[in-house]
Formats: C-alpha cells, sequence, structure tokens
C-alpha cells in the first residue's frame, strides 16, 4: 500500500487539474503536428514547421484550455531535433502555466522505468511535463517508478486503459469479468488512495467513443478518482454529448481531448483559438 | 492479409538477423547506460557520460554480436541531447555493420503509430534502425503501420509478448487458454507469413526467465518463425542452459540478449569484449 503523502509539501497533480477544470472548463487541447496538419498551415514538414505549428497552438490556448497534450511520437519523428522542439513546447507551456500532458505512452520494467520516470516527471528534466500517458502491457505495477516519483514531484500519470479502436478489445477487453481494462481501473483506483479528497494524480487514457464498453466491463470509473483522459473529441466523431453519456457519474473527472478539430482551424492563432472556445462551450454545456 | 512482398528487393530484416546468428551467434548486448553503470565506471551520468559509456561499448562489442540493443529511456533520461547521442549510437552502429535494436517499447494507433514507425523505420529519419520494440496494449493490430513500414524498408520489429516480471503476468496471462500473450504470439505468426522461409522480421520479446509460462499458455514460438529477443540473461538471472530449456525447439530463433554482465566488466573496452566474449561462448555452448 503506497503512503498517502504526496511530495513534501507540493500541491498534487490532481489538485492543481481539479482547479484548472473548474476554473477553465475540462479542455485538454492536444498538439498534433501531424504532416497533414503542418501542410494544411502551409508549413514544411521539417523542423521548423514543427516549431512555427506548436509555438502557435500553445500561445492560442494556453489561456483557455486546462491542459495541453503535446503528442510525443510526432516529435520524436523528427529525431533529437524534434524532441528539443518539445522541450522548449513544455517550457513555455510552464511559464504560461498551463498544465502539459506529455502524450508518451511509455511503459517498462524496473530501473528502465525508472529512467522514463526520471525523464518526463523529475524536476530539472529537460522533458518535464506535468504529467505523462503510461502504457500498462508490463502490468500496472510494472509503472510504480513514475507513481511513486509523480507523487514525489506533484506531477501525474494517466495509464492506458479502453480504447475505441477495433483492435484494442483483442488485449483490454480479455479475461471475462475480470478484463485486462477493469484491473487497470482497479488499479488506478488503488493508487489514487495516497491522494485523499478531490481528483487523484493517477489518470486513465478512456476514448470518447468507448460507448457501452465501460458498462459491458464493469468498470467504476468514479470509483477510481483520477482523471479521465478523453481522446477522440471532435474530428474522431464523439461530441459533448457522447462524453456524459458515455462517462456518466464520471464525467465531472472527465477531461475533453480535441486534436484535429481545432488545429484544422489553423493556421491563423486567432480561428484555433476560437475553434478551442467553441469546444469548450460544448463541454461546459453553454 | 499482407502481401507476401518486402519492400522494393531489399534483404529482409528477418533475413539479416538470421545471418548474423549463424555467422556470429546469438548474442544481443545491451547497451544501457544506467545511472548506476555510468558511476562504475568513473563517468559522469550526464552527456557527456552518456556518450563516452555507449560508443565504448558498441566499439567493443560491434564487431562481435549479431545486434546490439540500446535501451532509449537512458538516453530519453537526458532529453534531446540525449537523443542525439543516440543517434550517434545508431549511425556508428550502421558503419560498423551490427544490427541495432533501438529498445523503445512504442505503441499508439493510426497516425501517431505511423509516426513512431516513421522516427525508427523509416529510411533517413535520424532515429532509424534495424528494428524496434513495441507495446501491444492497444492491441496487436494497432501497430499495422510500423508492421508494413518496416516490411516495405528491410527493417524489423519485437513485439513485448511475455516478461517475467511478477506483474505482467496481470495483463499477459489474462484470458485463460486465449491468453493476451498467446493471442500477441499468433499475431507475429500470422504477420511473418508475408517473410517466406528463413526468420520472419516479426519478432517478440520474451523474457529469457519466463519458466515454465510458454508451455502454460501453450504459446508455440517455433511456429510464430520471428526472431526472440530474450532479457535475462546474466545478471538477471538466466543462463543458456536456462535459455534451452524454456524455448525448447524455438531456441534457433533466440537472440540472448544480456546487458548489465557484460557491461559492468568496463570501463576497459576490452574487459568488456571479452565477457560479451564469454557470453557468446555460452550461447553457442561452447
Amino acid at each position: 500500500m503506497p503512503e498517502q503523502v504526496s511530495g513534501a509539501g507540493r500541491e498534487s497533480f490532481g489538485s492543481r487539474l481539479g482547479a484548472a477544470m473548474a476554473a477553465r472548463g475540462p479542455l485538454c487541447v492536444g498538439i498534433d503536428p501531424h504532416p497533414s496538419l503542418l501542410a494544411g498551415w502551409g508549413l514544411n514538414d521539417d523542423v521548423e514547421g514543427l516549431r512555427a505549428f506548436s509555438l502557435t497552438v500553445l500561445d492560442a490556448v494556453a489561456s483557455l484550455a486546462a491542459a495541453v497534450k503535446p503528442q510525443v511520437a510526432l516529435y520524436e519523428r523528427h529525431g533529437s531535433a524534434g524532441m528539443a522542439v518539445l522541450e522548449e513546447v513544455l517550457a513555455i507551456a510552464r511559464d504560461e502555466a498551463v498544465l502539459t500532458i506529455a502524450d508518451a505512452k511509455r511503459g517498462d520494467i524496473g530501473s528502465t522505468m525508472a529512467a522514463y520516470a526520471d525523464a518526463w516527471l523529475r524536476d530539472g528534466s529537460p522533458l518535464a511535463a506535468d504529467s505523462v500517458t503510461l502504457s500498462p502491457y508490463l502490468g500496472f505495477e510494472s509503472l510504480r517508478p513514475a507513481l511513486d516519483l509523480a507523487a514525489e514531484t506533484g506531477r501525474g500519470v494517466f495509464v492506458l486503459a479502453l480504447t475505441s479502436n477495433p483492435e484494442g478489445a483483442s488485449v483490454q477487453h480479455v479475461g471475462g469479468a475480470d478484463s485486462v481494462a477493469r484491473r487497470i481501473a482497479l488499479a488506478a483506483g488503488g493508487e489514487n488512495r495516497r491522494y485523499p479528497g478531490g481528483l487523484g494524480s493517477v489518470g486513465l487514457v478512456v476514448g470518447a467513443t468507448v460507448g457501452s464498453a465501460l458498462a459491458d466491463l464493469d468498470m467504476d470509473l468514479a470509483a477510481m478518482r483520477g482523471p479521465i483522459l478523453a481522446p477522440g473529441l471532435g474530428a474522431q466523431g464523439a461530441t459533448p454529448a457522447h462524453l456524459r453519456a458515455t462517462f456518466g457519474s464520471a464525467y465531472p473527472q472527465v477531461l475533453g481531448t480535441s486534436s484535429r478539430e481545432i488545429l484544422s482551424a489553423g493556421p491563423q492563432p486567432r480561428a484555433v483559438r476560437e475553434a478551442a472556445q467553441r469546444t469548450l462551450d460544448g463541454l461546459r454545456g453553454e
């Protein structure tokens, strides 16, 4: 059982995210510099294009979104120079006081997992974000070094649980009444006992378009108490109404995540911001 | 069903790896610049230490090992500057004609997975390796962009299947006779039908110390036909005899992977090379 202490009097990630969601509304803007979006903005698919795109999006939405979620794969695709742009994005987000979710989906064991935790969750790391997404194929408990370092540094994690891509079921739904996805959600809930009151710092990634799978798999996300990163809003087909229907009593934990619909409104910063505002209004039911 | 064609007359990764294993023996040396190993070598835990360690190991074993496996987490831990060192390691390995396995355990869906494939498997990418490790929590088929790009560019993948860490069972063993790990192995075997004859280019990661789990889960790795990356040799407790007992008729596909036992013999290059040679002799039964 983890201790009920988070690090050295720091405010926990769950608490910070909860406050941001209360103040701004539950929107996370994905910063996804896909080649097709760069082309749509008239930018080259190179490090300069990557940087111009990323900084424009960040500047347009930083004062409006509860969090931004840079997609690490799209920086890694440009090698170390791309990762340097990501470092810059994360540093500017810190200065602009918008929370960051590095969408890295990392996962390993032992001292290697500790190295990933160091990379994304340790003070002073060039890639330090407020939170990182993790993949639990090696078991939820294999993520322990990241869970513990996050608690220590006031950071958070979002663990992949249930996704809506058709092939996801071949792993996540396996196990009948004791499915892989349900086990992950239960483990996250157990972990959130170290964060009494409010939102825990251990979140889950659950697709916005999973439909009835949450009920089918008997997953109680309200009891899990962590934030729910729900990609799929907008261009991928989910509306705020879908989110409310899918997540039910856990809706207050949901951070609706939209990327393409907002990003394709660019390259004008005002257009990006307005698209984000429209999505946010939908999420707040306004 | 994938086409039975790999890219443009290029030799496949499986074929190249099979030839290297036949010529040199089935040893993969892990390049794991853990902070504790850097300290043991008298190096600082910084980018210069990372670089000195990595290039020394590579130079010591490049003409002896069938493959080297840099652990990406340990480069990422140093941010973009660490990733630049990894680019250098991969470039030198290409020049020295030793195959590379980027141990990244990446996994995502759709265009994001395509971006990871671009990063590690596309010609001209700064991080291009001969192969990359992947994590299938989102389903084996979610890895499709990497499977297809690898076939096109004569590269390979190793998909996480079955590991020996105690918490791995909570995902991998779930599902009874149709377990998650068994599904991954079957899917890899299906995929290797696009590589007729010899070793396929779609490998699996299976821990050297999984013991009876392969039999318990009814996993037929010989039928899978891809290479088996088996970490755990040496400091983690497995001997070559364990590997033979664990993998049985699939032993010819096994690439025994040792890191710490070889690396801790440093910092003298000759000592690293001799430790690698001893491990290799054990694997070859000499």
